[in-house]
């Protein structure tokens, strides 16, 4: 047995997984601590010093698991999504980038690689983007077109919402989330141009209605999925029993006319 | 017939579920006319004593059902919540915990365990529950990890929304009902942070593609669960008439060959 | 032919619907008018003439459907919805009761009774019903105890949201369909009562999770009963088929053992 | 060889197609350059030089397009659209019609046309629709009656949201649509008119009930397609063969009693 395929054997090891299961939650505990000031302003030290030892288990698993598999390593999906995960914390954040600091949370995301059940609802969430890719990218083309429209049509007077396409494109999704579309946007914008209506109301239609046949795709497809396994078994049983008979009745008959 | 069995058949006669549920509808007034200043002015003693004539009957009802079941009482998950939302009233309410009074209206909920109908929809409920659990799981996930992003990246500037993470985990389930999300929460805080959207909209995508995906399944459950009883039935018995007389085919031939 | 057999049979005329067909469309026209002043001022008393006479037109038609099918006539629903919406433009309105006036307009509702496309598409949704009562009545219950706790709750210090049960149970109903549910009405109430959260986010996501199961239970029925036609049709000639050949190869095998 | 059928193989082969693509993805990033002011002032001459010349690929593809099928070409439904979205930038908007200027982004949807996938995804959204017609018009008549109610009941004391038809119609829409239904609308309303719920609430729950029930059919539909191939396929096969054999057992048992 090489030193890999030892490594290989203990990282394998259901204990292994209770363990780095183990240190993920007590690392969003100590997460969670940090945010609060007055636990920071108690035990500051220990919690900042509790967190470097969490994430370098992690970094030392990871390392064992680089090692343990080599090239093959990379080409996992889980072990990129966990090396990225576990990276982002390694980067240096002495510019003062918060952002990079708040993103060393995602590290918890590791819980989805560890637990079976959430890889597999996840597994389940990805593998249904790829049917509703067409979708996505039609809708892509009218959030484009439709912000185009509303900066052209109503930019120079309402700059916050549809100065640039940026702009336009967020406003258009808050509308499509119909979150304050008609008191919020729509009606102070009829204010000024009054058939505004024209433009906001077939863009909720449209884009309503395409979300509206992403869910009946996806629930098609997970019903027709569900009801193939279920049905092909038991069918199956009985289709070969009945082929199997009457090739026997048949073979019979076929015997006795020799 | 012992005490015990001639109890438990009186709580079985059809007669008491009537009277119970008479009484519960009676209290549900009761209850109600309670929260009316006019109705307690005018005869306020009437209402509480009457109110707490309806909790007497509840008791003994209870009572008698612990006596003529005995250890069986607490095994059965419809007796514990009557015993649940009864209990409550019983509680001494005098330290002025207003809360606890307004709990005791829980006890009308006694209905859905008294009409069959009403408990078989909760119990379907109820029996969907388990097959979420995973999805529910990884929400838990998203909230807590975007509770601690939100109160790191946001908490200084609006901590009333994201000043710890329990606000941060109400603001973030507002944001996912949609409520407000924009023009109440996200551009004010666009106009501190200008990338704040994001985080929030992918948050948004995240958690209703997961709620969708909670949707479709407890679809596709009912649907399987729903097709399985009804083809079954009216499959089986061809099928097994199809194979009986293959049998009997094959029977006959094989007595010939004899 | 008596007098009524020769009433029904012009009233079964296609032309005779189409002509009430025509009616109701240019009724709709007439009463639209009214709501304008401009077209009011200008023939607001040939306006009124042609709208009783679109009336006058309806009372004879059910007039003639009275006589011509005498005690039958109350034993059809949709006659009864006919004699109810045009019954209403016959009550006085006299005392000023703008409602009864504006509730005229019911009669272009007609249209549904008229038109066999739309009266399946109502009768589809009615027959829905029945099987969604359970949840419905469970729902009422979860609203009254609701509205209940909530008067007694917050009542006092918000009179205008949960003054009482009826303030209560609209304010949430509103909170049902999540408009405003948070910023609108729930941060407001936990400034006075912090933990007010406790009692809204459950009731949010039990009765979204009844709703949810209620389209849930719709989409599963209209998926049955669609299964069942499409799928018996082509199945039971097949196994009548199967069935039948086996019966003749069986008794073909029968005679020759005779 | 034609000059019609070279000109017609030329626009069938791929290539064409895919500099066709090409050119609608090179004036899609132009167009979205025509909004920005600095870009604009940087090279507005080059920009909009560009875009007429994106546009004469567009107008001489269809032109031989045109050519090439002669009168067929307006039979099929693509180039019709084809011919709508880009025709539109040939009308002269000299008149300062900023809102035609704004629509000649339409012809980016060409891409719908030129990508089969997109393509595929369109049809099938436009072959829902028929199925979804009666609804439709009961939504019509819901809202037309609705609009006409709610001018006669609110129009004077609320003359911004329902003076008109259009305008109750417009606010009715946003009701449906449940955006600050209560908050925005309906709790003004009733500090006039105390009943309004009486209206509105019923609204709602009709016109959600019929939006549920537009969203189960096309549920029911897309399933019932599905399922109608895959099972299909599987079935037919397997029932042949049972026919089959069984025939030939007839057919030898029948040879025999000659």
């Amino acid at each position: 047995m090489t030193f890999r395929q030892r490594l290989s054997a203990i990282l394998d090891r259901p204990i292994t997984r209770h363990v780095i299961t183990g240190v993920i939650l007590f690392n969003a505990v100590i997460l969670g601590l940090e945010t609060s000031d007055a636990a920071m302003a108690a035990a500051g030290g220990l919690i900042v010093t509790l967190d470097r030892l969490c994430l370098a288990i992690f970094v030392l698993e990871l390392g064992a698991k680089l090692i343990a598999q080599g090239g093959r390593f990379f080409r996992d999906g889980w072990n990129l999504f966990d090396f990225f995960v576990v990276g982002i914390a390694l980067v240096p954040a002495t510019q003062g980038l918060s952002v990079l600091r708040a993103m060393r949370i995602l590290r918890l995301l590791r819980l989805v690689s560890v637990a079976p059940t959430l890889r597999r609802v996840v597994e389940g969430f990805v593998s249904a983007l790829p049917g509703m890719a067409s979708v996505f990218l039609l809708m892509a083309l009218i959030f484009y077109i439709g912000a185009v429209m509303a900066t052209k049509l109503f930019g120079d007077a309402f700059p916050e919402w549809f100065g640039t396409i940026p702009h336009s494109a967020y406003t258009l999704f808050q509308i499509m989330t119909l979150e304050s579309w008609s008191m919020g946007i729509v009606r102070p914008v009829m204010e000024v141009y009054p058939h505004a209506w024209a433009f906001f109301v077939p863009f909720i239609l449209v884009t309503t209605f395409a979300v509206v046949n992403l869910i009946v795709g996806l629930i098609v497809n997970s019903m027709q999925e569900a009801h193939a396994e279920e049905s092909q078994a038991a069918t199956t049983d009985y289709r070969d029993e009945v082929l199997r008979r009457l090739d026997a009745i048949d073979r019979r008959l076929a015997e006795r006319d020799e």
